[in-house]
């Protein structure tokens, strides 16, 4: 243990932005950090029973950046992007998200739901996975309070 | 007082992206931190006087997954997302963002704005709210350096 | 010098999201921190030799905000965005991706390349520039931890 603690907010929901907080945490405390992981607005996505994540190449040049955007825009293409990206990370022997998810719960990282947004876009805890927890900003502030690193992301 | 201060970058200009920030800020001031907020790039739209910020469903597959890319992208889509996620906001009895911003400000937070990017998109100090000063990276480090929380959003 | 670290995570690739990491490392360093950054994900984009960052209008509700979403999805609409974008910023004398870059270089900015996404995108160390370096997540960790601030862009 190094006794280091380590507080993430996770804003977002797609199947692109959903790893940088999960890398982190899972390294994090593969180092012996404590960590915390606050899921907030479309954050919230992640802590779902059913993963549906997905990933939009609309308003993201980079991702085929010759394709033509009313082509990026055709119906099927974000599932195919989706697809695409599972399989590029299932190639590569890159554990998926719910994994991921699952080896951050195992080496108890700490998830709290934003009770607001949660409350905001109708979830019960139902919705989530066993072991989130409900918390407010208050509850965010006490733990970054006491971080050696705090992250948005 | 907490003695204790946060500084939060803002660098998003959607409604969805507003929240964050702001919701931080003043949950901040509450617990007794002394807040600073640097407003750039896109984050300027946050400190003009007259708000019209909005929503997105592209390129975000968590809004409405379910609906068809070339749906979203129908001529008053997004002016439907935005007034919807509006009334949301009200139903649930969640602040809107003037009224957010107003919180902040009553409570003291120091809200600058990026003096280079405000001068990209051609802004004056007339186009922001009264009590918005200007200030560049440099100040931000300033700022930066006593702080016990740091946040990008 | 100031003693001081700051490290960076840098995850986008766009033309517009290339700037505030660049410009907070490189008034970091002129401020006499010791200055390091993580590039992973899309952030891996402004690390190429030959750097082919745009900006898209969609998804973006703060570009051209009057502009039908229909409009800004016709082809060629991501490219002349692109121009404009280039243009406003050299006409207000301020340095492209490419000058900003190399001010942190000159600066000895350390650049690390996240080695498992530079793997899942076959990048190799020639589609860099000289001078990066690869690292994985336990490398960011060491760094954050002896940092005064750190920041996720």
């Amino acid at each position: 243990m190094s006794g280091k603690i380590i507080t993430i907010i996770v804003t977002k929901g797609s199947l692109d932005w959903a790893y940088p907080p999960l890398i982190l945490a899972s390294t994090a405390t593969a180092l012996g950090y404590e960590c915390r992981m606050f899921f907030t607005f479309y954050g919230l996505q992640l802590l779902r029973r059913r993963l549906r994540l997905q990933v939009s190449p609309l308003g993201n040049p980079v991702l085929a950046p010759r394709l033509p955007v009313l082509v990026k825009a055709l119906p099927g293409m974000q599932a195919m992007f989706t697809r695409k990206m599972q399989q590029k990370i299932q190639t590569k022997g890159i554990a998926g998200i719910e994994e991921l998810r699952q080896i951050c719960l195992d080496a108890e990282v700490r998830m709290y739901a934003c009770q607001m947004t949660a409350e905001l876009h109708n979830y019960t805890k139902k919705d989530f996975i066993p072991g989130v927890e409900y918390a407010g900003a208050a509850t965010f502030f006490q733990s970054a309070a006491e971080s050696d690193i705090c992250l948005f992301t």
